[in-house]
């Protein structure tokens, strides 16, 4: 039986299998530490497109269809699709999955959308509803740019604070199968809001909400930072990392020794002048599907707390003066063997 | 045990109740045919703030409140929190629930937003992931206007086939505790594209999806539309709702008798020139919150299945030449009494 831990926790009853990982990503992920990693790496980021949207479509698509075959499945016969990225209205998801044919529930959680899809498709294997979720999750820097900052052409200049938006799509195929790499359960954040209104400073507006769902993991579940073999957040860089150690170092947790920001791991930030690190739904994304998933699989991780984190804010709430809210998502994924 | 039937459909367990609705609305919504039986109707669709997005959240805030206090708890009591509009970036969900302090999960489902965060709850509760979830969807008519067609001062024409967007907020409370107005179970849509590119008549944009997913649901269920006594669609207007009767019907089934759509219920098309009818995530929020929910505790309605409609538009795909894919949830809800 699915146990409900706190007021934020729920640990499924049977593991729930990821079947498979799929990564897409445009040339300066590929020039990264983990490019040799990734399925996909486009020569275009444009993936041959008329428009930076329909390249995060295009990828989209291509990450979904990769992520069914490598699961051995048609598209076609999820059960569920669920999807989420940056853009005004989720286009790049919904273009992207227009033609799957799929029952498709589409999701807002900013850069934390990995994890708000792997907890809702979690939870719907989990309760008897699905066998098979698909789970979705895009950025492309040119598309998010253009967005939430300035058009490329203007070539704004960017400040230290500032991340550079992952271009890319992952996708995570969901089963009840027991067995493999596996979502054990979830902790669903809460928003918290720093009070941060600099949109060039995402890391800083996002660790109090990491912090907030890793601490109510911890005392829900009443683990110790140890239980993990790594706790990986999505896209807090280096500045919102060094926030979150102080933020649960001070509510009496220490996980220096085993933290772990995908927004550090995907880019080497003096060769490829990143400065603040990677972000975006697929910066978590990506780096989940091509390294953490595959480490475990290898054996080299058995328990992660994957932390993907999202700043909720768009161009007219900042231009309104709202500071941005963050969120949070902490899914439990091991290797269960067999 | 959860029953899933065909490919799409999924009935629950036990009923999930819906312990409280509530309903928030602007002046034009409160001069219509519901006007009375809303809970709230504001004098002033700004609701006290300075910009369009900023009202759409006040609603919001003020929904999700009233429906917690009708259902006699505390709002932050709710396990998860779950909410979907129109706005780039959700804002005016996020911006209306950020101090809620409740697991949140954010949706995008265009209008359909009622329908995906009941399909969803639903399945929370139901798979004992949750005790109590609450769900919102709002839009404002000056927002979604300023962003997905012209800023109001720009005084553009509005054609015939238009809809109005439906300035308000409704939430709705569910419960594990079993008991009168309850959802069943749903059926979830997957996207339909007909192919219509003009973002003036979303009902056409619409009505594929809708009759996909009804029909799938008399499928999936063997059951025919007789056991309906309402089959209530979201926001097609009177242009969708026509072309989703002649869909139906050439699939082999008759609901003229017992359809009805929020998008013409909620205004007097004659004496409020509203043309195609409402449309907006509010529209089948607010009508199925403050209407139908009301009529079936009164026991005047038993069984409804209750759809509702989006197309899944940004203003970037529809200047880009994209069409518009639909999307329409389906929803189970009977009054099981006691």
């Amino acid at each position: 039986m699915t146990k409900r831990l706190g007021k934020q926790t729920v640990l499924f009853s049977r593991p729930v299998g990821i079947l498979a990982t799929s990564s897409v990503v445009g040339p300066k992920e590929g020039e990264g530490p983990l490019g040799s990693k990734f399925d996909v790496v486009l020569d275009d980021p444009m993936a041959g497109a008329d428009s930076w949207e329909k390249a995060e479509s295009a990828l989209v698509k291509q990450s979904v269809q990769l992520c069914a075959s490598k699961a051995g499945m048609e598209t076609a016969n999820f059960d569920y699709l669920i999807a989420g990225d940056l853009l005004n209205q989720s286009t790049g998801s919904i273009f992207g999955v227009r033609d799957t044919n799929v029952p498709y529930l589409g999701i807002f959680g900013a850069c934390s959308a990995m994890g708000e899809g792997l907890s809702i498709g979690g939870m719907l294997i989990d309760g008897g509803f699905a066998d098979n979720v698909l789970v979705s999750a895009s950025s492309h820097f040119c598309s998010a740019e253009k967005q939430f900052r300035f058009p490329l052409e203007f070539g704004a200049q960017r400040p230290p604070t500032s991340s550079w938006t992952v271009t890319g799509a992952a996708a995570a195929a969901l089963t009840s199968k027991v067995g493999g790499v596996s979502v054990l359960g979830c902790t669903t954040g809460k928003m918290v809001d720093m009070g941060v209104t600099d949109a060039n400073n995402m890391g800083a507006a996002m660790a109090g909400a990491a912090a907030d769902t890793i601490v109510a993991h911890f005392k829900d579940t009443g683990r110790s930072p140890h239980y993990y073999d790594a706790i990986i957040t999505g896209d807090l860089g280096y500045i919102g990392s060094d926030l979150l150690l102080q933020m649960v170092d001070k509510a009496g947790y220490q996980i220096t020794h085993n933290h772990k920001d995908c927004g550090i791991e995907i880019f080497d930030r003096d060769r490829q002048n990143t400065l603040a690190g990677g972000s975006g739904c697929a910066c978590s994304g990506v780096t989940f599907a091509a390294h953490f998933y595959e480490e475990m699989k290898a054996g080299r991780l058995s328990k992660i707390l994957f932390v993907p984190t999202g700043a909720l804010m768009s161009p007219v709430s900042v231009q309104q003066g709202e500071s941005i809210p963050g969120i949070a998502h902490a899914v439990i994924i091991e290797n269960v063997g067999g």
